[in-house]
């Protein structure tokens, strides 16, 4: 069985630049905590733990004796920032930039007057956080069906993605939005390596019998390229690490494909490439 | 056979209030020209030269004796209109408030750095007058397949509409960009006059088994509604009036639905009308 990386996978820049920023704080400031996983990988969040002492604090009321507060990749919500500056920690915003923009595209569009519709997760970090820069309540679809059944669609718009979404599904919501409103300011805040990572496991996937993804199970970024990968491979398996793979999967397989999230680690990818390339068949 | 009239048909807003600026300026001053035929109806044109003694000019540069000039519900183009002022005629403008529209938008929106698009026919005179908004020449676009031929789309774009398009080929063509660009204003210019002629020629065309659509030849509006009769009623027919009817068309027919652009006179559609119900059979 030939077994094929996909052309790009793995960390993007906002994933590497946290864990940069996240270590490099951590060395000076030993009781460094996460308000919520940095990432959505636990394998690396154990390692950031166990080498930097980096504890994760789900309860921003709960920061115990922690001086320095690491906002994670996701962002937070404006009035968490807002009580995180009134505890008078230190805080280091690790927020990808992909994220900040959104957030702050909703603010601007928000102040000048256009309902703000958001396509993604409503129970995603990142969404509650981009969410939050909005006075009205936003309007949060996860797809164009839950769109269709919001009955009166608002005269002018701003609507933005989870910067993980897949671009095509983002283009059909747009669609359907344009034919029902007099004004949509369409911002594509769709990241380049989720878009990157999607093409390429879209592509390896069309030729692979079999695709193994690498990631968080809670990963949002993973979960579409598992998505992605099953709809041209049926035979797609969603793995944290090595130890997830069963051997029965590869029988009578040709090509395995590979692809990881854009917050699994590296390390993890190859023991998940090791373990398949050295699978005994039955 | 069964003849049905569409829905709705017929004089828009527009059009209305054109000829009723037309024939009340045309009252107090004999010498009154349109720059170009004021609507996209020849037989209109010719009741308004005969009874009121407007004529139509095509050449701004041959106004001849007229001190009183109209601008047509199309609107004409900025240079134009500043050539018209400094002629020093009596301008009266007839230009349908849903094409001003167009034109005020795509001048904010090239005034602030967007690169401008136009949906529509770039030889048609309301796309011209909304082109020469623009600081930068706009990227006007037939059909989707044109767009895809440009090559590079640019990064911020405000797109609207000719005010005769069809919605869902709107809706496309924004669905493309948005996979393309980064920031998409999107500003629905179709009239809703357009859009519920077309809503009402659909609905017809459907259960009609001979489709006559009445209306001038180089009117867009009219041709929209001739090519949506025709997608669900092969048997469609573009009349411009009662002469141009072949009573061989509705042999073994049984419902004739019958519409009309925006702007043909109700006269003349009624002419269709009588001569199709009068038709003798072989």
């Amino acid at each position: 069985m030939e077994v094929i990386l996909a052309e790009k996978y793995g960390f993007c820049f906002g994933v590497k630049r946290a864990i940069k920023i996240t270590e490099k704080i951590a060395q000076t400031n030993p009781n460094t905590l996460t308000l919520g996983p940095l990432i959505h990988n636990p394998l690396e969040i154990s390692r950031l733990e166990k080498n930097f002492g980096v504890k994760v604090q789900e309860n921003i009321n709960n920061l115990g004796q922690s001086k320095s507060v690491i906002i994670r990749t996701h962002g937070i919500t404006k009035q968490n920032l807002e009580t995180l500056k009134q505890k008078g920690v230190s805080i280091t915003d690790a927020t990808c930039p992909f994220v900040t923009k959104p957030q702050k595209i909703v603010e601007e569009m928000s102040n000048n007057g256009y309902d703000i519709i958001i396509f993604g997760d409503e129970n995603h970090p990142e969404v509650r956080s981009v969410m939050s820069y909005s006075i009205k309540t936003p309007i949060v679809i996860a797809n164009i069906e839950s769109l269709k059944e919001i009955g009166k669609i608002p005269k002018k718009i701003a609507i933005v993605s989870q910067t993980t979404k897949q671009i095509e599904k983002f283009a059909e919501i747009v669609q359907y939005l344009v034919t029902n409103s007099l004004e949509v300011r369409v911002f594509n805040t769709i990241c380049n390596a989720t878009f990157e990572n999607q093409e390429a496991t879209r592509n390896l996937s069309q030729k692979a019998d079999i695709m193994v993804i690498v990631g968080g199970k809670s990963s949002a970024n993973t979960k579409q390229l598992f998505y992605i990968a099953q709809t041209h491979c049926p035979d797609s398996y969603l793995v944290e690490n090595e130890n997830d793979i069963q051997p029965s999967w590869f029988e009578s397989k040709n090509i395995c494909g590979i692809s990881a999230g854009a917050s699994t680690p590296n390390w993890v990818i190859k023991n998940v490439e090791e373990k398949i390339k050295n699978l005994k068949y039955p």
